[in-house]
């Protein structure tokens, strides 16, 4: 990845990359946005983490990206540290190190699989006699593999769900699964922006997302920024609209998905599924293989994070209720693959029943060959 | 009503109250709960219609009681300005004031409804030969009546609802239907905090109603001041909360109920009662019985208001959403009646079909009598 500035050659904000001469993560930090779009560098893991953490980059796709490069800049301290430090002493630090940065997150698989993906190759370079001095090099270049094939699997999912819109469609997303939470073009709007660059005139109702707001600070900002007719909305005037019959399609990203379909993601998205099943909505869930967790047959046991109160009881540093006022912050909620039409990956559509569609797509190498499978 | 303060004799917050010694009516600003407990006088009509308008007062039955008091001032003023008026030119003038009162807020339709009712009191205290100039304490005495018997019914409707509340329930409520949003304990509260004060265990999930906050600024604030445990959450939480299977029953209230039953309420309720309905939790609105618009036979013609968009894109006056963006704010949904278990009035509860038992809900006089009908 170039190191140019937050926007890609077609004009959409880019959530990481690479910055070589600062030998540094850049990322917007997506907590000013919208109001300014302000790129930092993390030049440690630790950096890294805190990024994760206070949500400054977020998206499962962008965190499991971001944790690769944090795992290269471990790699990368810890040999500036040791100089002499062997195989076996390295690798064991590292796996320290992915541990902490697993641990920002615990709902998004891709974080984990990233990590896991990252102390593969590290183990492997290894065993293969690669020189210690030289796994930072093979680790960043590792991370930039994650960064471009997410890229490739948002383009193919943009192709894919295109198909599922039509010249005049009302469409309605749910916190922000654009470029600002991939390393490309996003799950859940990539098909929009693929139908919008297609021509097709659309018209996407946009929920704000409490409590962190990402519908209102980030995917109304990024899909005015390219064009796309938006109307702004709280997330309890979803089902006034689909009764008004004014929403063809919900397309929301994913943080994990079990086995059988069942589908962990932004709070909220389990009653918007209720609500288009209620009202005959194909409800859409897009999001790369990775995102897949086939060791995970239900979603009963996914670990739900819980944030910290004040995410709702204060919005951008306004207080909203009274002091001392109890709180339940759950960040995502699972929603049963029954109320899911389709789950849209790099690889394929799977249809239910998920427990095969699902495995087929997930298990899949190469997205070229993917696609005509799915066709 | 005495002219005391903001709190009740029970502790709880007093909306509205006449204050005699002021000729003013007195409300306490809800714009600044629940940061201050500020209470404001209204001297004139136009001071009580900005007022409404500013939601500094609101809830359907306190917005009926101020627009009468601002109909008593708006005859004060008229008297005093106009000194030998006649009443037929009275009564035209006043006819002017309760059409820009009625304006202040569509959907309501208490608001309507009071009005009618203190133009009657006026044309029947005229056409009986009373004094122009006594007019205003006829309106003044017709006021206070209206507020005394919303109280009356918002304890009937708590001793009716409480019926309904079993020992250690978990239930769930959306926007303010408390004390705050009328002349006495609330309608949808008014079941909890009657089962409350008779030793029921409850916990109450609070829905923070978005745009405007009013779950999270004034329903969290009145119910944790009366001790009554809940946990606040933001409006996309419930299904979540739901699926786990914490939640016994959700208490709503209402701004206009058609005769078919169907219910127009804060954005939100018609999702939120779609919600109930799939986990089987029972949906319950709770409203005196001048909010039932018997003229109107289902929720397809109720007025809905649409307010301005920066309540959705600043909070508090802090902007969260990028500028120019569109934005829809319609502050009411509608409810169709076949997701609605009961609907409680303070003359009994309504149960579907409801085309009967509305009607015979809505045409009883006397609570008394009714609840024993209830029963």
């Amino acid at each position: 990845m170039s190191n140019e500035g937050p926007f890609s050659d077609e004009g959409l904000p880019r959530a990481l990359w690479w910055d070589d001469a600062a030998g540094a993560l850049r990322l917007i930090d997506q907590t000013l946005l919208p109001d300014r779009c302000e790129v930092i560098a993390c030049a440690t893991e630790h950096a890294v983490a805190e990024a994760i953490r206070a949500l400054r980059v977020r998206g499962a796709p962008a965190i499991g990206v971001a944790a690769a490069y944090g795992l290269a800049l471990a790699a990368r301290a810890l040999i500036a540290e040791a100089r002499g430090i062997d195989g076996t002493a390295a690798l064991e630090r590292l796996r320290d190190d992915a541990t902490s940065l697993r641990a920002t997150r615990p709902t998004a698989v891709n974080l984990a699989w990233a990590l896991e993906r990252m102390l593969a190759v590290a183990d492997h370079y290894l065993a293969e006699g690669g020189s210690v001095r030289e796994l930072p090099d093979a680790l960043l270049a590792e991370a930039g593999a994650i960064a471009a094939e997410d890229a490739a699997a948002c383009a193919a999912m943009g192709r894919l769900g295109a198909e599922l819109i039509a010249d005049g469609d009302t469409l309605l997303t749910h916190c922000n699964a654009g470029a600002l939470a991939t390393a490309g073009m996003g799950t859940a709007l990539a098909p929009i922006y693929t139908a919008h660059r297609a021509g097709k005139r659309l018209h996407v109702y946009v929920d704000e997302t409490r409590p962190v707001l990402q519908g209102a600070r980030l995917t109304a900002w990024e899909l005015a920024r390219a064009g796309v007719p938006i109307t702004l909305i709280t997330d309890n005037m979803a089902a006034h609209f689909m009764k008004r019959g004014g929403v063809r399609a919900v397309f929301v990203g994913a943080d994990r998905i079990a086995a059988n379909g069942d589908t962990a993601n932004k709070i909220g998205t389990y009653g918007l599924a209720l609500l288009a099943h209620a009202h005959a909505v194909p409800f859409y869930v897009v999001a790369p293989r990775s995102t897949v967790d086939l060791a995970r047959p239900d979603g009963d046991a996914i670990p739900i994070e819980e944030r910290a109160p004040d995410e709702v009881t204060t919005i951008r540093g306004v207080r909203v209720a009274p002091e001392g006022v109890r709180v339940a912050n759950p960040a995502f909620d699972v929603t049963p693959a029954r109320y899911i039409s389709a789950i849209l990956t790099e690889s394929g559509i799977a249809r239910p029943p998920y427990a095969e569609s699902l495995r087929t797509v997930a298990e899949m190498r190469t997205p070229s060959r993917a696609v005509e499978v799915a066709l």
